[in-house]
Order: structure tokens, then C-alpha cells, then sequence
């Protein structure tokens, strides 16, 4: 078993040796000629200079008609001036102002007294309601400096500059080479094994909001010969060149080799986490960049990385990232060996705005859809403790942030169901769910974190739900649980119940599958371990922890698991069998200073509707709570 | 000579007007099936939800053997465990865990004792260095709500999902018909009266950024019937029609008229400035607008109207636009009559953020191109005092703003070529300048609303620059002066000197072409008038101001004006002659804080550089300041 191990470069030298390359080689974009018609979004490559005025001659300004201004003084209402033919000439908004005349008057301030004479009372200055020539753009006049983006408006601008074509940086092409045995083309139905090859496509996202097009190849399998003939390819085709993992440094990662062959190894292994096992290198003039194949790790180099590439490419600095500041909710420790990338969830919670860590596996993709920003733990810091002020790279715009219902708690389907219900109506808001379990949302919504969360704590001593912990955790009367639903909660297992599992003291002789402590199905399964007198060191895959009702019902239809305890809509979706074990209130804890915000109100009112009751009943397992 | 008048209805009403009659017809989107691939920024239907697990199987997280966790319970430093072949399979990150095992040990901690043995000195537990199922996915969770605009990791985590096809909202078809006689397509050379059509260039990029498609159709003259047949072309080829011109109330304006007789006429003239004569009407249950010529007025019409009907068509709330606080600059006058749209440039100087209201006129796109942001004075309002904070739309991201060099002040077109030379180097901010005259610079610089400012005061006593108004406006020390160029003032006559101008007295037989009060050039003619015992009174066009040298150089070599005071580079842009009158200092004043600021630093060091010295030579009448 050959291995390799990584440099640790940490990112900012990572950088500089990659750009000093560049520019010694003289990595530079092309330029291509476009009419301003089609030029909106480019980047100019040289200052733009108008080449006529605009107006480019005397405009009337108004409709009504154009006179010598001289002819006008003195016209007042007792004493009218009188417009023969000759005198004026009938203009519209737009219409030269004809030789010998300097004004117009618009057509409300004129009085028709018959044969062709006009009355007025007022006069009117030279160059009154006349659009001069150069009144919005001069000749010569530079109308955007070198390396503007075009907006709509300076396209508009260029036109009436009498600018009709104009040299633009053209897109540079990046060539993105999948690479892998296991990797397939997406489909609905791999097999065991099969990776799907989707980093690609998040790729061509991300170079499209560089300005940078691109050209997906064929996956090339993990074979030295076939990836160096695919680069060698891609390089003459295209401007910069990534290759889909086979960055790192196992039996099958080929990448730093085949660039330290065709051309020169810069670097390999990079000190931020995600992202370590990333290759940077030149060949014949073009980055080729190594792109892990982790595609939180991905993201993290294609932003860090490929995305100042296309910027040298362009010559033009980088756009800095939006930021703003936020308090963490949650301690995060980090490692003085890494940068490290932590995406966050970001909610403004009465007036200050709070940011919460979200997982940071390098494999879970949803932590970057889920993610409304990026906290960069700097290498040399062990952690950021919770409380503390940072500063967060935003994902989307603040506005959107803000305009966030953030419910924090006990996963179920229905909140996804209700969010999905208030997008359809058109709602001014988006939903920000969190699974944290009950006791989660009753920490959250105390401590001002959320809106508002699920609940089903079961007080073990009087068998009712949530009212002691609401009482014993909730400072004064801060927060007030609301109707939900009652569901049924049972013991999940394979279709047919292959092990005959009847009632909860069975898990004994099975392979159990938990949910995290400070779930609310976690104190059932530990009420439940009491009551049956059974500890938790007899039961295998006690320590076996999911957040969601979904990921155990997953876990025991892969069969990596026998048994678990969990909600009749997730055991329905994974066709599994389910053991009724007890009826829950699952309530909504508001915090009460929001119970009347327009957001809550809405949410709850789907909640209640008719049309979301029988959505309810089609999913299984809800009653009336 | 026909004159109808305009209705003047409130937005929010006309607005509500529209939405209720297109929610009456049934005005909304198609949509179509397209390849998740080729779906990043789209908008999906309905909700999307996971048809397999990711990973959808158990696969390795490292590279490194498969076991059974058991088989390594108690292995320590001085227990080792000792795998013999058939205890593990060598995996790779990706791999599936071999049936039988459900824990990886890594690579790094494996030792080889030969006979394919492998010691260990440290356990693993059950799914240790395991992806389970489902640890980023689960199958059947909702992976995006309905009308979720799909992001890059989106498009990721869909495909991770199993989802390789989407049904996203069908982008509206925007047909763009451009009205009226005089209107030409993009040249450089347009013939007196011609009016270059760039609206349609401006829609374009603006309807691309509603998320709309636009079809440009031929320009139609001011004919009645042609443009009415446009508009049913148009109708069966698009989902929205825009008439562009023809709106208001003149001779030449069918709009309202062919709304009228093919369709419903639902308001023509919104109470909003610019952007009064809109129409806007339905035709076969499709949205017809009548957009204003004036690409001001148009701009406001298609951000206002035409954003929300795209809007309305995807069925999704609008986003919202992204504001910023900041104290208004300058009082606005406001009439009752409107709700007034006022482009603003932004700038951040100590702290605050100040907004300056720019040019609003409504020809002029140019106050479009330098908006930062737009301030709308509500109709109930007159006006907005100085000093006032107000909420303003921003126009371009806040950071970009932030990072801007703002320079208030007289106008000379080598501030735009050091802006130049600074984007062509790659500096990390913009450069924003006013020409405000000099005065305008110690106001600005001494208000702390600019960085700096050009100045080139002469003091008509001593006959020195600057200086003395600096001592008397500045207050202590809190500015200063800092070298800019020697420029040669002069007279700037027509090629060939047709009226024999030889000195500045000869004005008085000519018509004259002035700048605003507060310029250093129009300090200068005042002190000359003196100086030649000339009244103001005596010259014909002293009134008539214009704002910078290169405008006063288009008036005289359009022929609206006989002579005027500037630049030579502006009168050898406009190949006119030049009468020298004076060398002046052109400094810049520099608020005292701000003298090492990178942005001020990096302008002076273009400036005081070699190469620029070669520019300035280009221009020329440019000496060492």
C-alpha cells in the first residue's frame, strides 16, 4: 500500500506561489470584439471614450414649438407676445430645434388664435426646454474606465456615445476533467459503489459567477496514462484546467504526478480545512489546478483557489465577499495545523444577528446548501468560544437573512412540508429549519437563537408532554408552546420484522439505532430502557447517533441497523414495518415576544389549514395535536 | 395640434391595478423539464425531494482496511491486534464496506508485519471512518422548497439525491418592440434629429436580470397601424409585450390607444418622476406596457412595472432590494405631485455613509451609469433636507462602495485617466468624481463628504492659487493642497476663429458659453470681466452654465455659443482654437486624515508617475503642477 503524504502550505503562501507563477509566465485573458448590443455583464478591456455627443444635436426637450428666445422677452399677462408663421416651427420631444430658432415652449403654455398665430404669456430663455448637444455625454469624455463590467445602463450609455462595438475580455474556458473508477454520470438508481459525479456540475455554477465558461470532459478512470492524455487535451483547448479529484495522495490520486511531468508541480497539500489535498501547478503557461473530490473540500478550493485564477486571468481584483458581523452561537474548537472553512447558518434574532455551525463533514454537500455563510477560523486559533463576535462571509444577501423564520428543534417532516406550502403562496420569507432535537429548540428559543421550535418532551413522572421542561427552562413566561400535531412514535424495522421484534424490551437482541441526546425521541428511548429495566450497555448501536427520524429509517432499510425508534411517516417512506409504541403532542415553542410576528403567523396558519391536514394524512401518522 | 393629457396615478395603485387584473387572467409561468446539469440559477416548481441517500451506501471515509470494529476490541499500545488476511479488505475513500465489515482503519495507522498481517494499536467502533447511508442525504427529504432558485451546491446536492431532471419555471418571453420615426439603430454617425435606439440594449440586460428572456423586434416608425401590428406579432411570440416610446400624451403616441382598442386599458400615467407616461394595459391575458422614451423615465417604468410582472409570472416574491442608511448631502426639492426617484452617488468617508444627489433630468442615462443607489421622496413629501438620513436602493454592492476614492470637484479629464490607469493596474477600488467646481471641492473636503478634491481658486489679489480660500474656509489645519499640473487656461473659439477672437474682451461680441457659479474657470472669467471693466450684463450667454470644460468645448463646436473659457486638452478634443489666457495651479485638496489612505496614496503616486506624465503630454497644455 504506497502512500504519500501532503505539504501543509498554509493558504495565503499557497496563493502567492501560484500567482508569481502566473504572472512569470505571462498568464494573461484574450480579448474579443463584441457590439454593445450584446456586451451587458462583460468586462471592457480599455477605457471607453465617447465618440459622439449625446445629444449629438439641439433637442427639443418638450412637444410644443421651437422659437428664437429673443422673440419671447417681455410676454407676460398683461402683455401677451404673438407668434406669427415664420416665428416658429412645431417641434416634438426629440426634433432638431431648426436653424435661427434657440428654445422651445411647450405646447400647454401656448394660445391658438387662428391663422396659424400663437399668443403666450410668459418668455422663455435661450436654450429653454432644449436638450443642448452633450447635455448627458460629451465627445471625449470617458464613459467607463479600463476593466469596467457593463451594466445595463452603461451599455445604454456606450450607444448613445455612438460606441456600437467594443473590445471585451473574453471568457476564459476551464476545463473540468472528472477523474475515477467509481465515478458514474448522475442517475436515479446507482449501484453499490457508484459514486455520481456531480462536482462538475457545481463547478460549472460557481465559474459561471466567476465569469468564466466551461467544458466538462468525459470521466476519465484512475489511470495515470488516460488523465495525463485528458489534461494534455483539455490544455489545448482550454484556458485553465481542473481535475476532479485524485488530488490526495492515495494509491489513485495521480494528479501532482502528471503535473510534475508535463510541467511544474507548485504546490500540493494546502493548510486549510476543508480543502488539504488540493494540487497546484503549471503547464504550458495554464494553471492546473488538482480539485478534491470531497465536494465540501471542493467548493472550499474552487472558491479559495480557481476563483482568484479567473480573476488574474481577467487582471482585474477580485470582488471582495459581502461580510457581516455576527455572534456565535456554538463553540467551535479548530486546529492550528488548518484555516478552517466553517459554514454557518446565520439568523437576526432581535436586532443582532447570530451564526450557527453547521456540520463539517467534507462529504456533505447539504451543509454548503444549508449554509447562509462562511466563518474562516484563522490557523493560528484553537477555536472561537461561543458569544464571541466574527466576522461572516455571506452566502446570500442580508436582506434574505432577515427576512428568515428560523425554527430550531425536533425534526419533522412537516415543517419542511408547511415551508414548501408558504414558497407556493408566495410568501415574503423563507424557512430555516434546524435539527437539534426538543431540547435543542428549548435552549434556542430561550436563549433568543430561533423564532421558534418543535417539541415532544415527555415528563417521564406524570406522562405529559413538554409543559415541566417549558416550566423548568424557560425563565418567566418568555416562551409559550402552541398546537402542532399529535403523532405516532414506534419501533421501526425491515419490512416483515425479520427478527419478530413485538414491543420495545426486544431491542435486547438486535442492532439499535439512537437518535442524539436532547432528543425528544431519545428521552422516550430512555424512558422507555427504564421502564423495561434494561441499561444501555446491553443495547448494540446505543452510541449509534442520528438527528433526524429519516437518517434511522435509512439506516435500518440499509440494513445497518435492526431497530429504531421513530415517527410512522419516516418508517412509511423507507416501506419499513412500525410497532405503535405511544401517541406524542409535538408542539411549536414560540418565543412570545414573536408570537405575533407576521412570519410565525404565517407558518402556523398553513400549519392549521385544511388543504396542510390532508397533506398530513397522506404523509401517515398525524393526529390532531 | 392634439394634446391629450396623462392621468397621474399613485404606483402602489397603479401597481395593485395590474396585479389584480393579471391575477384575473391567469397571467402565469409555463415550465419546462430540463437535465439538473444545465439548472443552476433556474427556478424549480415544486419542492424537490430526494429519490436515494447520499452516500447510498456504506463507504470508506479514508483510505485504509475494512473490518469488524469487534475484531480490534482492546488492541492498544502494549495489546496489539494482530489482522490476519480475511479480518479486513484494503479499501479507499469511496470504497463500499465489504458485507461483514462496518469499520475502516486508516492507512496511517496500519503496520505490516508481513504474510499480508497487519498490526493495530488502537480500536475502532462500530462505523468508525464510515459514511453511513444517508449521512448527507436521506431519501425522501426535502432537498429545496418550491421556487427555490437553484444554486450551484444545490444542483450538487440534487443530483446527490438522485434527481437528474427538473421541472423549472420556463423563463418569460419579453418582447421589445422600439417605436417612432426618428429612432435608428446603433451607429457612430447619426444624422441630425436621429435618435439611436439603445433602450432596448438597457431592457435587455435588465429583463435578463428579472430572470427574463428578451426578443428585440425591428423598430416600428410612429404609425398606428404598424405598431399595432407589431404588438400582435409580438403577442403570439411572447409572454410580455414593451412598447418602447409612444407612452405619453403627444401627437406621435399610439400606445395607449392600440391598448385600448385590442385589449384592456388599465392606467396611462403613473404619479412618479421620472417615469410619469407609462401605459400599462392587457392584451389576450398577457401584459402590454408602454414604457417612456426618456431612458431615464424607462428605467424607472422597467424596474418598477416590468420587474414586478416578471414577478408575477414566476409566482414568487419579489426579492427585496438591498438599502443602506445615509445622510443626504444636498437638500431635494419634491413635488406632491409625484413619488420621485433620485439617483444618488454614495460614498463612505469616516464612518458615515452620504448620498449626493446627481443629475435628474430624464435623458440622461449618464446619471444612470453614476447611480450608486436611487432615494425615492415619497409623494406626500416636498423635499428631503441636507443632513437628513434617508433609506437609499442601493445599485451596486455596499463593499464596493465602501472601497471607492471619492473626488468632489472642478473638473479636468485627468482625474478619469488616473481612474484608468489605476483599474488597469488592478487596484482593489473605484474612483468616483463629481465636478462640482472648486468651491464644491473645499465644501465637499471640509464636510467630509469627499477624500478630495481638484482646486484651481485664483485669488485675483495676490494672484497666488488656492491658498487664501483654503486659509479661509478650511478650518485649523484639517486640509491641504498637494501638487496636481500646471494647465493652460484659454478661449476656445470655433476652428478657424470666424469672429477674430483675440483677447478675453473680444466675448463682448460674442455668444458666450459660461460654468456654474463656484467653478475656478468661472472665478477666473468674473475676475477678467473686472479686470476689462466688463458687465456680466453685456455678455449674451453668461447665464447659459455648463458643468465641465469638455461640455463647454461641445457647445461651441455644435455652434450654440461663439467662445467660452477652458482647457486646451478639451479644445483640441474638439479640434477648436485656442487663445491662451493664463497657466494656472490645478492642486488637490486632501481632507488632512485621509493623506495616507491606500486609495489617496495610490491616485497621487499614478499621477506624480512617469508614464502619466506621457499621457498628460498626449492631452495637452499640461505642465509640472
Amino acid at each position: 500500500m504506497k502512500h504519500n503524504y501532503l505539504k501543509n502550505v498554509p493558504l495565503a503562501e499557497a496563493k502567492a506561489i501560484l500567482s508569481d507563477r502566473l504572472n512569470a509566465v505571462g498568464f494573461s485573458a484574450d480579448t474579443q470584439t463584441v457590439s454593445v448590443t450584446d456586451a451587458c455583464g462583460r468586462v471592457i478591456k480599455d477605457a471607453a471614450y465617447a465618440r459622439i455627443c449625446s445629444p449629438h444635436y439641439n433637442a427639443s426637450a418638450m412637444d410644443g414649438v421651437a422659437v428664437k428666445a429673443q422673440s419671447t422677452f417681455g410676454a407676460g399677462e398683461r402683455t401677451p407676445v404673438t407668434l406669427a408663421p415664420g416665428d416658429y416651427a412645431v417641434v416634438d420631444t426629440g426634433d432638431p430645434i431648426p436653424e435661427g430658432f434657440d428654445a422651445v415652449i411647450m405646447v400647454e403654455d401656448l394660445i391658438e388664435t387662428g391663422e396659424g398665430r400663437l399668443q403666450i404669456i410668459s418668455a422663455v430663455y435661450p436654450w429653454q426646454n432644449v436638450r443642448q448637444v452633450g447635455e448627458d455625454i460629451c465627445m471625449g469624455d470617458m464613459i467607463a474606465p479600463s476593466f469596467t463590467t457593463l451594466t445595463p445602463s452603461l451599455c445604454g450609455a456606450l450607444l448613445a456615445g455612438g460606441i456600437t462595438e467594443i473590445e471585451v475580455i473574453k471568457k476564459p474556458v476551464v476545463g473540468v476533467i472528472p477523474t475515477g473508477d467509481e465515478i458514474v454520470p448522475p442517475t436515479d438508481d446507482p449501484r453499490k459503489g457508484d459514486v455520481i459525479e456531480f462536482n462538475s456540475t457545481v463547478f460549472k455554477g460557481m465559474l459561471g459567477s466567476f465569469g468564466a465558461e466551461t467544458r466538462i470532459y468525459p470521466i476519465t478512470p484512475d489511470d495515470k496514462e488516460l488523465i495525463a492524455a485528458a489534461v494534455e487535451k483539455a490544455l489545448s483547448e482550454c484556458d485553465v484546467v481542473l481535475v476532479s479529484a485524485g488530488s490526495s495522495a492515495g494509491r489513485d490520486d495521480y494528479t501532482s504526478e502528471i503535473i510534475d511531468s508535463l510541467g511544474t508541480l507548485l504546490v500540493h497539500g494546502i493548510a486549510i480545512k476543508p480543502g488539504k489535498p488540493a494540487v497546484l501547478g503549471v503547464i504550458s503557461g495554464k494553471p492546473v489546478i488538482g480539485v478534491p473530490g470531497y465536494p465540501v473540500s471542493a467548493i472550499v478550493i474552487m472558491d479559495e483557489i480557481v476563483g482568484d485564477v479567473v480573476s488574474m486571468y481577467y487582471g482585474k481584483a477580485r470582488p471582495e465577499k459581502e461580510t457581516v458581523k455576527a455572534t456565535l452561537a456554538k463553540k467551535i474548537v479548530s486546529s492550528l495545523k488548518y484555516t478552517e472553512y466553517v459554514r454557518v447558518s446565520l439568523g437576526r434574532i432581535g436586532g443582532r444577528i447570530s451564526a450557527s455551525p453547521l456540520a463539517r463533514g467534507a462529504g456533505v454537500i447539504t451543509s454548503f446548501t444549508r449554509a447562509d455563510g462562511v466563518l474562516i477560523v484563522p490557523q493560528d486559533r484553537e477555536g472561537v468560544e461561543a458569544g464571541e463576535e466574527v466576522g461572516i462571509i455571506l452566502n446570500r444577501p442580508l436582506h434574505e437573512i432577515e427576512n428568515t423564520l428560523i425554527i430550531t428543534g425536533s425534526h419533522d417532516p412537516l415543517i419542511d412540508e408547511v415551508s414548501d406550502r408558504l414558497a407556493k403562496n408566495g410568501a415574503p420569507f423563507r424557512v430555516c429549519s434546524t435539527h437539534v432535537g426538543s431540547m435543542g429548540a428549548i435552549y434556542a428559543v430561550r436563549d433568543g437563537l430561533a423564532h421558534m421550535g418543535g417539541i415532544h418532551l415527555l415528563d417521564t413522572e406524570t406522562g405529559e408532554y413538554n409543559k415541566s421542561y417549558i416550566k423548568k427552562h424557560i425563565p418567566g413566561d418568555s416562551a409559550v408552546a402552541v398546537k402542532g400535531v399529535g403523532r405516532v412514535q414506534g419501533l421501526m424495522v425491515r419490512k416483515g420484522n425479520p427478527l419478530g421484534i413485538r414491543s420495545f424490551s426486544d431491542i435486547r437482541n438486535a442492532r439499535y439505532v439512537n437518535r442524539q441526546r436532547g432528543a425528544g425521541t431519545r428521552i422516550l428511548c430512555d424512558h422507555l430502557l427504564k421502564k423495561y429495566g434494561i441499561s444501555p450497555d446491553e443495547i448494540e448501536g446505543y452510541d449509534n447517533e442520528e438527528f433526524t427520524h429519516t437518517a434511522v429509517a435509512a439506516l435500518i432499510a440499509a440494513g445497518n441497523a435492526d431497530v429504531g425508534l421513530g415517527i410512522y411517516s419516516a418508517a412509511k417512506m423507507y416501506d419499513l414495518d412500525f410497532i405503535p409504541v405511544c401517541n406524542e403532542t409535538y408542539e411549536f415553542l414560540i418565543c412570545r415576544k414573536y408570537l405575533e410576528d407576521p412570519m410565525v403567523r404565517a407558518f402556523l396558519e398553513v400549519l392549521y389549514s385544511d388543504g396542510f391536514k390532508a397533506r398530513l394524512n397522506e404523509m401517515g401518522g398525524y393526529s390532531e395535536g
